[in-house]
């Protein structure tokens, strides 16, 4: 079907219905219903009912959607089904463990190498290539890179954002704790977790300081 | 000093300032002006000089603020001085790549342990034990844990929260793809790897086509 535009909010809810349509276990109906679908993830119909009829053209009235197409519709939509070469910079703690995080497969992720302004080691536990930073823009041409996920210190994150995009790349993964410029046309994704466990920390301190 | 009412948007910049003041080099000058950490940062100054000083009142005039004094106080700020401990439930591939993260200590958080449904090991590779969920409410009990991290699949994250909540604990990090219902006082921080991908992900398919 033909996609229109649709709000981040539609988008954010979609993995949510993937997750729970997959977690299903065999032997389920054939055929699920919005209804259903809602009640399971204690949504509103109402939302459920539209955001599906976004992404898939399947469902049909008192029967509902055949439950492995809207699989398909849902993934295909959210580009699972299209693997998604990625590159990494910042071959730390954290980049390794994404560099090393099985889960990515699923979602279409395939972070193909890691980069750094000095390794400290050219290959990660599960054989995942690590580089120098001289050689990213060079292996974003030759491989066709789109995507770039950032996990330098903060203070580097711009400077290495730049170079991404002068390598191509359109879409930014980003988990360094810093705000990133982009010109028109790139696309930035933050992932904080710094600032997640500051917010939760701060949350902690005032319910601490409520009870003396 | 007292700490006033913060907004989330300055709470979310700080974590950016500390990163950048623990990188200076040894030798750097003793006292940082606003400015320079705005030029530093590609921020306005203005925005560096209001936030600085709802967290530190050690900024003098012409001077700046003494660098390690500010670094004390929004990390005292962040509660990242106090470790917070926490527990996790769902020892998968992602609950054990966050269990066995180091970068987390320098937030003050600390992973006690994980739980899991149906443990496949009783340790992660770090040596950080995984208990079967039936442990959880007596394990928060003992240990005051007052943080849970959600790292199981969308469908059970609701009902993960309610035992959380049930054993106590005031702040979740969700990781898993769905939003959680919560009573008042406690708060839910939304960590949504599937959806910031999803989100890449159409972003790319879009240029994609534009293209064509």
């Amino acid at each position: 079907m033909e996609h229109k535009e649709i709000s981040k909010s539609v988008l954010k809810r979609l993995p949510g219905y993937l997750s729970y349509l997959k977690s299903l276990p065999d032997g389920t109906a054939t055929y699920i219903s919005a209804t259903a679908l809602a009640n399971a993830l204690g949504m509103g119909e109402v939302q459920v009912r539209k955001d599906l009829a976004m992404v898939s053209d399947g469902g049909r009235p008192k029967i509902g959607y055949f439950r492995e197409r809207l699989m398909e519709d849902i993934s295909q939509f959210l580009g699972y089904d299209n693997t998604t070469d990625a590159i990494l910079v910042g071959a730390g703690k954290l980049g390794q463990a994404l560099m090393g995080y099985g889960g990515f497969d699923e979602y279409g992720l395939n972070i193909l190498a890691g980069f750094d302004a000095k390794p400290t080691t050219d290959r990660t536990e599960e054989g995942k290539p690590i580089y120098p930073m001289d050689r990213m823009e060079s292996f974003c041409a030759a491989n066709q890179v789109l995507m770039g996920i950032i996990t330098v210190p903060a203070e580097f994150a711009q400077s290495v954002c730049d170079q991404m995009i002068k390598s191509g790349i359109k879409a930014i993964w980003n988990f360094a704790p810093v705000h990133l410029d982009v010109p028109q046309g790139i696309l930035v994704q933050n992932q904080n977790m710094a600032t997640s466990l500051a917010v939760l920390s701060v949350h902690l301190q005032a319910q601490m300081k409520d009870k003396k």
